[in-house]
């Protein structure tokens, strides 16, 4: 579906309209339509792949105890991890610590590889909000990150993708329970989006859909069941989901 | 296409005949069919997601300069990494060193989430050839290895998926233009294929057609333009795959 209405508008003063295809290319609409506060939205996404990038903040890396690397490193979570907004997040019993991590993320709208920085804007659909939950003692043990970041929910992505907004200097801000834990801004990434579609794109054929998501600034901390983690970027919307445990 | 024959015949002697649909349930022929000797075969699955495990013979993990972890440490290739037999592994002119991997591939059948060992065999479709190719030089680089694992056609899978084989103790072999390079069996794998199941699917969710990658053992090396790589693995076949350099 299609989100109409003022951005913070009521959820009652914006409309979803249903779209007939794809929302590749140009879309064309059902004519069904039905208000916000009336709909549940899934994931505004399934992609074929989510690339992820790590300490692409200076901040985050200082608090993970390293420094930023020159290039980006790349990670990549499953698609079945992808949940959407207000989906529980379901830690796994086998962790002791699953912790938030609030990013913009870049959705795919054409087939591409090799893409230069300077045409990478063409590419893009547009951009939504991710939480790259993260089982942080998992990720320490394993050195690879696909176990800890691959759980099933553990891939939030929402509310929607906004296809007009400049990614270059959004506020983007993580709250628990309404308590600000992270608060930065994307022109502090190390590597812009630009360059993350330019960099991955030289490794692997990026597909409409296909999602990168673009580092976590300072900030992150654990989550635990019963609290709600809302990430929201702006000038596209916010992202929460509730935390429960894995049955 | 489903491949009927005496292993090892001649490719004269073996038919591909046509499924209505897709190869997971009962299959459907459509009544087409043609000789094995006069179709080009692609990967014979598109996954949604390709889990490879790390380490998972002992000998590799010591030529690598390491021991093997106590648990499965497991990574994703990209699903645009995958290529059928015959298809050229495309070397990227950034990398110095690109090796082969020669693995027993396991093609999941069902939907399936926490499985027990004991039950994993009744959630496999069958087996299949992989070569888990790695721009060594990236993944030393890097630390994360989705990068240097993830170029595009470096996930040659094949030739077919065998669905009667017994993965326990098979011979895997690694052919560089016709010299035996790796020669191991899986009954030497750390973790079999029932325990790589129950891992997997204790952290992500399996659907029909994933891939598990077991792990490489001993003997890995770099491949160069103009070389051909073959894995074979005792009961399945051979997946040979010419090597060349990305445009």
């Amino acid at each position: 579906a299609a989100i109409q209405g003022e951005p913070g508008a009521a959820l009652d003063d914006q409309v979803a309209s249903e779209i007939a295809e794809h929302p590749f290319g140009t879309v064309t609409f059902t004519g069904r339509a039905w208000k916000l506060a009336d709909v549940r939205l899934l994931a505004p996404i399934l992609p074929s792949k989510v690339v992820c990038v790590g300490k692409n903040y200076a901040d985050h890396a200082e608090e993970m105890g390293g420094v930023a690397p020159a290039d980006p490193v790349i990670f990549l979570k499953p698609p079945t991890a992808v949940v959407g907004p207000n989906a529980e997040i379901k830690l796994p019993a086998n962790s002791t610590r699953v912790d938030y991590e609030g990013e913009l993320a870049v959705v795919i709208g054409r087939p591409c590889r090799d893409v230069p920085a300077e045409r990478a804007a063409q590419m893009v659909l547009g951009y939504t909000v991710a939480n790259d939950v993260t089982a942080r003692d998992q990720q320490q043990a394993d050195g690879q990150w696909a176990r800890a970041k691959g759980y099933d929910t553990f891939c939030p992505l929402g509310p929607w993708i906004d296809t007009t907004v400049d990614p270059a200097d959004l506020a983007i801000r993580t709250e628990l329970d309404g308590q600000v834990r992270q608060d930065a801004r994307t022109s502090r990434l190390i590597h812009d989006v630009p360059r993350l579609i330019e960099w991955v794109s030289s490794v692997m054929t990026l597909l409409p859909g296909d999602v990168i998501l673009t580092g976590t600034p300072a900030g992150v901390g654990p989550v635990r069941p019963g609290q709600t983690v809302s990430v929201t970027v702006e000038g596209i919307g916010t992202l929460s989901n509730p935390v429960g445990l894995r049955s």
